[in-house]
């Protein structure tokens, strides 16, 4: 079975995702669909594409459309909407607002008899089925979360706001000590400055005044204010040369012991990628090889990785993947 | 929705299992049920002794049935007789029957209407799952899996058939090189002596030929001749204050790259077990569980982790996981 493939939005993870169906031996990418004008977007693969307007009258022509909208203000609306039409995918990952974006995309995708994946990637997505995997199989331990060593792109438009600053880059580390006491179960108790700094790269304007850049980044509330923050001002050029990239990856360590406290267990997930979207882009990927199976099989409705069975990912057969992976 | 469980078997496993089901908020333990006479068996917990023979009589009183056996002799009659009655569990590890003993398995649970969940444990298992998942995501790539520093129970069985040896414990250790190789995603090919050796602790009898046992112990095929092996001769004094534990572990790495090999990408997932019985006992216990919920649901035959949905593992709702783990 081929899986037909539209993209919708081709920013930095609309470019991984495409990548990633272009890689896939059972996937066709129809194009990539574009609220700009398509005469303004040139596909890295030279993919076809289209007006999001087209989408009404492709209906028959995509299997699953993988939406690639910030979470912000396009998948609240973008999800319910395309749900309600095709198959769907997205990486929704507001958290407070998942059960109402669930609630919206279940009853769209329900009316459509069509699947909506919700919270597809590595945060949420990977390190959410490890939480999941670790607190089923030891109820009794907890889960620590760390990210980094990484570019935070969120981060990074934060301070690229500040008057002066041209451009930034902002990594995420996780502090090593708060870490090595995790790896060896020792479950502290951590406040978010003991588990991660931030590490703030800056290119300001001529003349700006830096000083106030700086406390302006430091001082910024939600984003730098709870952590330990560095800054260090650069010129576009050592940006360009050294920070061009946007590496990411993190660990998911899970901290349990046996009923009677007798044994210690300590699981760890970790990620060192060299591409945050395209990583990203590629689990969407396999996520859309699941919602085109399970809609075939008849389900409907909105899922997240916890609802869908690992083996659906897999363009193997149940046969093959036990003789492979068991 | 209460889950009776009963354990078929109580070596180190069975009593793994039995902490699990007694830990979980929505199991009961119905008993144990052994071969060997019931009044001469001991629970830990004071759980029930039963005969083996008494399961024909109580397929209405459990839900699912925890199969504690060994996969050379006992699993392969048992898996496919037991689930002709009741949904069970396994943690069948023969990699090379598993195609066998999922026909045969799946034959008596279909044909009873029942589930059973087979190779569960760490490995196979949620090793064999975090395979798939990083294949699943990056077609492109390698895994690799290091099994250690921990005891091997069949390699320390295997020794203690040595003639002159009263007791053994052998620890499988991963090469740190390879181990490093691995984790900086340089793809390495390694034998398998390249990839872990194994350490022998050894008790022998008094007067015994310490020589020939070392050597016999070298050179045995497919336990030790492959691997650089080191045997240290102790008391069973040392053995009993050192080395009472079953502590194992390992690690899963998988290293890919992006469809046009532009980023890398290394996945690990890794596991640190004070014991091994009691953190397999807890995998089987949260499969239990999803074998009574996908049977509620009208399912039938016989499944892997591949199969099931991580949710199924969990005794929280939809909701729950999405507002706890997501």
């Amino acid at each position: 079975m081929t899986t037909r493939i539209g993209i919708l939005g081709y920013g930095n993870l609309g470019k991984g995702v495409e990548k990633a169906v272009n890689a896939a031996p059972d996937m066709e990418l129809v194009g990539i669909f574009s609220r700009r004008n398509p005469a303004d977007v040139k596909t890295v693969s030279g993919a076809k594409v289209y007006s999001a307007n087209d989408l009404d009258n492709m209906t028959d022509d995509i299997d699953v459309l993988i939406l690639c909208g910030g979470s912000a203000t396009d998948l609240p609306v973008m999800t319910p909407k395309y749900a309600a039409k095709f198959n769907v995918v997205d990486s929704f990952d507001t958290h407070a607002k998942v059960p109402e974006h669930f609630a919206n995309v279940d009853k769209a995708a329900k009316e459509a008899n069509k699947i909506a994946v919700i919270s597809t990637g590595w945060d949420p997505g990977m390190f959410s089925l490890n939480r999941l995997y670790a607190h089923s199989i030891l109820p009794d331990g907890k889960d620590y979360t760390f990210w980094g060593r990484g570019v935070s792109q969120g981060h990074s438009d934060a301070i690229r706001r500040i008057e002066g600053v041209v451009d930034a880059r902002q990594y995420t580390v996780p502090v090593p000590a708060a870490l090595e006491a995790v790896r060896n179960g020792e479950n502290p108790e951590l406040t978010t400055r003991q588990k991660h700094t931030r590490e703030c790269y800056v290119v300001a304007e001529e003349g700006a005044d830096l000083a106030r850049i700086e406390k302006e980044i430091k001082e910024m509330p939600n984003y730098f204010s709870d952590y330990d923050t560095t800054v260090t001002f650069i010129t576009e050029e050592e940006l360009l040369a050294n920070h061009a990239g946007l590496p990411h990856g993190g660990s998911v360590i899970y901290s349990g012991q046996s009923a009677d406290g007798s044994s210690k267990h300590v699981i760890e997930y970790s990620l060192k990628l060299d591409s945050n979207p395209e990583f990203t882009g590629s689990i969407l990927t396999a996520f859309a090889r699941a919602a085109a199976k399970l809609n075939a099989e008849g389900a409907n409705g909105c899922k997240t990785a916890f609802d869908i069975a690992p083996a659906y990912l897999s363009p193997l057969s149940g046969e093959e993947i036990r003789h492979q992976y068991l």
